[in-house]
């Protein structure tokens, strides 16, 4: 017999209608009431076995983690907290669970801590925490897609092996097909890398700008949403190796329509799941309610995790430049009392975390657009500014999260950006074809990247990154 | 000014008000007529210069390539082959391009080859073809993801870098951080891979199905769409060793239920681009046309492209038994008259191109699924059926694109899985987590993979695997 998903069963109004459900058994009391799961929504449909219906053969194999198609009629519930229940006429056993290896795994029916679930990544998802999380993971993705193509932009998948290292800042994974037993090499003792598989040194992408802004011009206004790679050390809840990014590219946009593009995008997506995924928000709304108990005070939020949203769509992003933000924290409390680790002295100091984080959740207390900042902590193809110092950067610091929006108007003038490039030692011929963007009709170009699993972090409200991915990449870590 | 998309002018009826567009120039007759495209569209505005209205020195740099601003008042146009033109009031140049500089392009006005383009594969989407193809390719991708999320399936993001080659069979590309001119070796001269990143050896994902399955059993329905690589030496129009790949997985759904979505899944995404790609499907029809004309008339297509298409729509996939196939195979006229380069002798044999184009384009002349295949031939996760020599295993076949989808339902048996593993010395301990999916709650459950890139090879009507995806990975080149 055909099944119905739980969440068009706890939708239905076809009472006292037959119907078939599958899924996997979450909990079991009293012989008699079955909450089933299938994923397709964090609520589970109550299944009611009047006495002496099923076979107790099968009731003993009724145990949580099993896999059963119950059939039944589907009546208005008498019990609290569900509407529609089925009442049993009929339980397949579909796949056991022995309860004494269950027990051995975070699918036994107690707290077990996020690390422990991490471990067992392959079937966390079958948690209430993160099932929840990657069904809002997933209609992220969805809105992101969404968003872009309604306003024309066109998708565009950039190379993720990639030839050339210049943005890797030596950062980069290497790619290879070489036996590293017995690595070929030329006469004179170097890797002889024209006898590996691309015929020269090859690299994960640490970031699709370059390629797509070859497509922006040409296509108008393109985005990417594809996996990135950094081969950094850091072992924060904040940095995964492996992560996935999103980054539109528009040609004939300065930096002011970047921003607006910005700010518009993040506002869509987070009104589409408070549209599209009420009952995981509220779920884990009330999982921070919960672990903010066991919090002193001082460390609680101090918004629900859906007001934090609304307030995030209710408010303008501030934007404010580099230069205002620098006096900003010379003259605050904690640069004047010594707290920051790192003093902010002068104009041209890289901002840190701490800066990020007090001007976002202590100054301003809301998401603000930091730009125009110094050229020299900046990347070489972001636009120079008229005074010759600043260049057209915006990063958006985000409440708890810091950095989620990386972007710039691009230097779209050639012989600016060749002088940039000789400054910084970077061969012309490792980037002749990005250069060819700005030798054949170059414009006023932007773009940004936005790094999705810090957004998955902000809409959940989890606080590690490892958390909101199904299998995290991190270092000494690349387990399944 | 605020500028608008050349698509909306297009389409606008704002006849007789003024408006602003930016692109590059496509073409510039008698001093005249300039042609801008702006990458929304395949379609140009046509620009019309009254005498003397425009400074001769802006005149003299409207080259094409050119990134210009163009202002005027839209008009009815009285050419032929456009509704509406600009009446220019104001020529802005954004970005030159050198005329003598553009000779030695692509972009420069004149039949190029599609190996030329490929060359400069970061200017060929600045050309009619290409635009198309990559508009097309946007489009598909959204379809794809439209017709998941509009039928609850979650998208999952499965990891790019595995620590597992279970499914590689040494097509997989290492992934490492270590210094490959002094790799880190243990005391018995053996490589450490403890000192590489992730501790551990890594490799590029060959596919996220194992992963995908983990999510299934639990969220019940996911797909993947992310890219996959293969270090695969072959040099074909239809191999890359980087390409794009959907991959659903569904719990309690059989091999039927897999063919069923797999042809519905195909037909909504061709409709999709049928509905919104009408323009840039007419031209790359008309393209295939004009190529047509140079070949001897037996090589040339039986179908216009968009007919091809409707063709898919409206006929169901012909669903055939491997054993049924061999029998039409062993007796079919190429195997008599020994034509074949593999005779087809007897049951067990695996499928080559040439069968499988036999059975496509001469013998059912439509898309054609096959399914229930000799166990030895396929992979070990396959679930094997009663016969004990055959797995539930499908694969779709396309006329002039071969496979474009395999398939199976899952081996959901624990025990069944383990003995499989065991013949084929594949380790328990490489795949623990993936068997805990047997031992919790296993289920009937199916799924398949789609090669991103041969459907939009089908729906471009192009013929080369390197002319779809922006940035092809291929043997010995990984240029931009």
């Amino acid at each position: 017999m055909k099944h119905t998903k739980v969440i068009e069963v706890l939708q239905s109004d076809q009472l006292l209608q037959p119907v078939t459900i599958k899924g996997w058994v979450r909990s079991f009391r009293n012989d008699r009431f079955i909450a089933v799961n299938d994923g397709s929504t964090i609520n589970n449909i109550q299944c009611v076995i009047e006495d002496n219906t099923i076979n107790q053969e099968i009731v003993d194999r009724i145990n949580i983690g099993a896999a059963i198609a119950v059939s039944g009629t589907l009546v208005e519930s008498e019990g609290k907290g569900q509407r529609v229940e089925i009442q049993v006429s009929a339980i397949e056993i579909e796949g056991d669970a022995n309860p004494e290896e269950v027990k051995k795994t975070i699918l036994s029916p107690k707290r077990h801590s996020l690390e422990k679930l991490r471990e067992q990544a392959h079937l966390r998802v079958r948690t209430n925490t993160f099932g929840a999380i990657m069904r809002l993971r997933s209609k992220l993705s969805y809105a992101v897609h969404d968003y872009f193509q309604k306003n024309d932009f066109h998708y565009v998948h950039t190379p993720i092996i990639t030839g050339s290292d210049a943005e890797g800042a030596g950062e980069a994974f290497k790619v290879t097909n070489m036996d590293l037993n017995n690595i070929p090499k030329d006469e004179n003792g170097n890797i002889d890398h024209s006898k590996d598989f691309f015929g020269r040194e090859t690299n994960l992408t640490v970031s699709g700008q370059l390629e797509g802004e070859t497509y922006a011009i040409g296509l108008g206004q393109i985005y990417t949403f594809g996996p990135t790679f950094r081969a950094e050390n850091s072992n924060t809840s904040r940095h995964l190796a492996e992560f996935w990014m999103i980054e539109p590219e528009i040609a004939f946009c300065d930096l002011d329509g970047n921003m607006d593009l910005a700010e518009d995008f993040i506002k869509y997506v987070i009104q589409y799941v408070l549209d599209n995924c009420q009952d995981d928000l509220a779920f884990l709304e009330n999982r921070l309610v919960q672990e903010d108990k066991q919090k002193p005070q001082a460390e609680r939020s101090e918004m629900l995790l859906r007001d934090k949203l609304r307030f995030v769509l209710d408010n303008n992003f501030k934007r404010v430049s580099y230069t205002e933000a620098i006096e900003i924290l010379k003259n605050s409390k904690p640069n004047k009392k010594k707290k920051f680790k790192y003093p902010i002295e002068e104009w041209g100091a890289d901002l840190q975390s701490e800066h990020e984080r007090y001007l976002v959740e202590k100054h301003f207390k809301c998401p603000v657009i930091l730009f125009d900042y110094p050229a020299n902590i900046k990347a070489f193809y972001m636009r120079l500014n008229e005074d010759g110092k600043t260049v057209r950067a915006m990063d958006i610091l985000f409440p708890g999260i810091g950095e989620i929006v990386g972007g710039s108007q691009r230097e779209e003038r050639l012989e600016v950006l060749q002088e940039k490039m000789a400054a910084l030692d970077i061969p012309e011929e490792d980037l002749w074809w990005y250069l060819d963007t700005r030798r054949f009709g170059t414009c006023t170009h932007s773009g940004f990247g936005l790094g999705f699993e810090r957004l998955v972090l902000f809409v959940t409200g989890m606080s590690n990154i490892r958390d909101v991915i199904p299998y995290p990449r991190t270092p000494l870590s690349a387990e399944f």
